[in-house]
């Protein structure tokens, strides 16, 4: 594990100091107040789900795997060679033993958080081979780069989750990279984290790191991880993600089934087509956890990006990304799922004007979509190849942004602001009434990497962009971090685990 | 007027006759096929509409301008000193005679707008003394500036309107400076475009002018330019801004009524308390415009941002700037007014992450809000302070994914792309499908600003930020410009008359 110690370097006293004064915050999970965006009427989406099923009981779905195709055999649906029709009483009958809520234990019982309904939690990137570092460099990602943004995650109030692969370590060898991608999670941070899908011993190794922390019995039964299985877009389930189902499944750990679709090549070029395929993959891969255990909670949702049809590349804050994820969010209320969407996931390579429209384009349907698990809420670089430290920055004070928003508009002090205007009277103004003194702190957004000082200020301090305000804010931070506390017996027992799977497993894939 | 001939440099023969290839075209009114987002209930916003009719009852409103006292005395109003006080069924009979839906005609009759109702236009921004320029520096606006801007927004097919002080010409003289403004406007778009509302005498001269270009009679009754006034928050209308009511509205032509509230300093620090001032504030000025002449069309609508409450600089993009906005069209429906909004109003110093973020959050709530004349939608920078060339380009083409958005999801082509799946099936691809080969061009949005090309072409293509991007597009849009017609008789005698109020207008404010 890198750099255990990279916390202590030369500077970070003082924020060391200003961190003890002020102990280690985290947000509470999101509860909205406001009302959901239906942009479709009732009959339409209705009508989606109805092609959906429809395509399942048609054309079917591909498990490719003989476990798996055993299984819905056994459970009676039509299984023709690798393809499984399932018609759509067994469907949603299988669908309707997810529970619609579930709780997210982390190993800080202060960080626990609740997953569906009216609640949102924000969760860091996912996947990055690259960054783009302190000094704005893009490079492969590395362990140091990951303990950082484990560290970042945890010391922000607004994110309730340390991801897992924020990025990716490249420097250690695939098969034991999943060893300390997971240490560092459980580390660094004490926040729910997510798993590795990338073979079935992965996820067992992963479950086992959860036990070390959690106790084996705890995990049995009590969600403390999330995990990504992908459908192969059109209509494929495979053997790797189907491991990992159950893996994670039979430990009631919940997956995300959410296609990867790039729109327009894994689906058709429509938007409402792709939503009703996405659906049914969906769907039918929700109904397979069921089979692995009923009522282990899951998260319905997609990953949905339209791709330049002329150059084949995936784009991000567009306009039919917001549609699409309005339209499975009303599919989400329909079948009473709780469903994960991203936030952030933007196309621009790096954090500029054209990062920030296409954040805000993203986070903004995703919020008036009640999502409830908002990934991809901190870093999103370059379609999702580099994660970037000021951006992971920018985004964090963003989401403090969308907890006013969410929370909606508060009438408590209606009363006493109409006073104040009758105090005040024509021509008068607000500043020393007793309202505003009392409510001026609190009353409205107040973010501190975003600018809004004069231009001469602005100038006066460098004229620096929000770009360079974001790196600022990393640097500092890391700076001023301190790791949080863990049973040194359980810190002990993980390392021993690592280091015996490190002498197990194979430098090289096989 | 400066550099009629700018647009014959060295470099534009190639744009021209690209463009004479491609006539220049515009984008047709927006009709918003989306629902509107209800952020209160209607209990709330009639709680809202009773304290706001409550306030101008009892506490009333400051008209400084005897001619104003001695219009509301004539129809009734409790007039004590300069203040009225107007009851409700006063209030809502007057605000009642406004048309929920008018005409704005543009010299060029294929630009002619709606306002109102599912419509929505966008209209550049206003006011600003600073431009950020094409070589990205910071400096006063000129007259060729302005002519610039006007020429960019007669070439960006989103924009419905040519504003008309995009930024201020401040090499001329302040009280000659409305004659080149408007003659700018006039002259280099054909576009729909705005008054100028600093003196009564300037409003009857942008009249003239108007009258000369569509004729006067025409001028007398057809809404063909649109004017701000600004009442005083809180609850003072003042003598300039009365008179030029005065002026446009016995022409029947439309004045915006929104109170720019800098809110927490100019109103109460509760969102909801500034709501229901800026309401009083609209509501008596619009019952004023129909004293001045019954049924003239007119814009209800709010400008309202929060301030720093530690240095009262203005702030832009933030999630309770949306959030007021909601409930202004919540309002504005209530009422069945058109109205007003701000799309692009940010707050950073320059066209970067900030001003990205911002942006965005701002017109997904004006389009969400319903609004009609979405104001500021191009070039806003530094609170208004600048008006920068990359930005309108950025803007614009963010205008077209909004009207991507607004336009709804279509079901028309829904049995063909379920077909496609079906042809496809699993494990398929959908690039060679028939329903792709018809569809692929138009099926998503597709902009050319945004960069969403992988990283080595970006760098290969010199890692350029969008800011830059939105600069080499400006530049090549104003190398490609050819002046719109204009009957030769109507350019002189526009001429002769900006030569005469020239001789007769002071050069020095007295």
């Amino acid at each position: 594990m890198a750099d255990q110690t990279h916390h202590r370097r030369a500077g970070g006293r003082d924020g060391r100091r200003a961190l003890r004064a002020a102990p280690m915050i985290s947000l509470p999970t999101l509860v909205r107040d406001i009302p959901t965006y239906e942009l479709l009427p009732a009959e339409a989406v209705e009508l989606i789900h109805l092609e959906s099923v429809k395509m399942l009981e048609e054309v079917g779905c591909e498990f490719r795997d003989e476990q798996a195709l055993a299984t819905w055999k056994a459970a009676g649906a039509d299984v023709k060679g690798s393809r499984v029709h399932v018609d759509r009483a067994m469907l949603m009958e299988l669908v309707g033993k997810i529970p619609s809520e579930f709780t997210l234990h982390a190993r800080n019982p202060e960080r626990t958080v609740k997953v569906g309904g009216k609640n949102s939690v924000f969760v860091p990137m996912y996947g990055a081979p690259y960054v783009r570092d302190l000094e704005d460099k893009r490079r492969y990602g590395s362990l140091q780069d990951l303990n950082n943004f484990h560290k970042l995650a945890y010391m922000a109030p607004q994110l309730h989750s340390s991801s897992s692969i924020i990025c990716e370590p490249m420097e250690i060898p695939v098969p034991k990279r999943h060893l300390h991608i997971i240490q560092s999670a459980l580390t660094y941070s004490d926040k729910p984290f997510m798993g590795v899908v990338t073979s079935k011993e992965r996820a067992e190794d992963v479950m086992k790191m959860a036990g070390l922390v959690f106790g084996d019995d705890f995990v049995k039964d009590n969600p403390v991880l999330v995990s990504i299985t992908n459908c192969n877009s059109p209509l494929v389930w495979d053997q790797t993600m189907l491991d990992a189902m159950r893996v994670y499944a039979s430990h009631n750990q919940p997956l995300i089934l959410a296609p990867f679709a790039l729109c327009g090549a894994s689906t058709s070029a429509s938007a409402i087509g792709a939503v009703a395929q996405v659906n049914a993959e969906a769907l039918v891969g929700l109904a397979f956890t069921q089979l692995i255990r009923a009522g282990s909670p899951q998260l319905y949702g997609q990953f949905m990006v339209t791709v330049d049809m002329k150059t084949g590349a995936p784009m991000g804050g567009t306009p039919e990304a917001a549609q699409m994820m309005f339209v499975m969010g009303q599919l989400a209320r329909k079948y009473k799922l709780p469903w994960r969407t991203s936030g952030f996931h933007v196309g621009s390579k790096i954090n500029d004007a054209q990062a920030g429209y296409e954040s805000n384009m993203l986070m903004h349907a995703a919020i008036l979509s009640g999502a409830n698990y908002i990934w991809h809420s901190a870093g999103w670089l370059e379609a999702g190849l580099a994660c970037g430290y000021s951006k992971f920055m920018t985004d964090c004070e963003q989401l403090s942004g969308w907890y006013k928003y969410a929370g909606g508009l508060k009438f408590d002090d209606f009363q006493d602001a109409m006073d104040a205007i009758r105090e005040v009277g024509p021509a008068g103004h607000f500043l020393g009434t007793a309202h505003t003194l009392e409510h001026f702190e609190k009353a409205f957004f107040m973010p501190s990497i975003m600018d809004f000082n004069p231009y001469e200020q602005w100038s006066a301090e460098g004229s620096k962009t929000h770009d360079e305000r974001g790196r600022d804010k990393a640097k500092a931070a890391l700076a001023a971090y301190e790791l949080p506390k863990m049973d040194e017996g359980i810190a002990q027992s993980l390392a021993a685990f690592v280091t015996k799977r490190e002498r197990e497993l194979p430098n090289l894939l096989s």
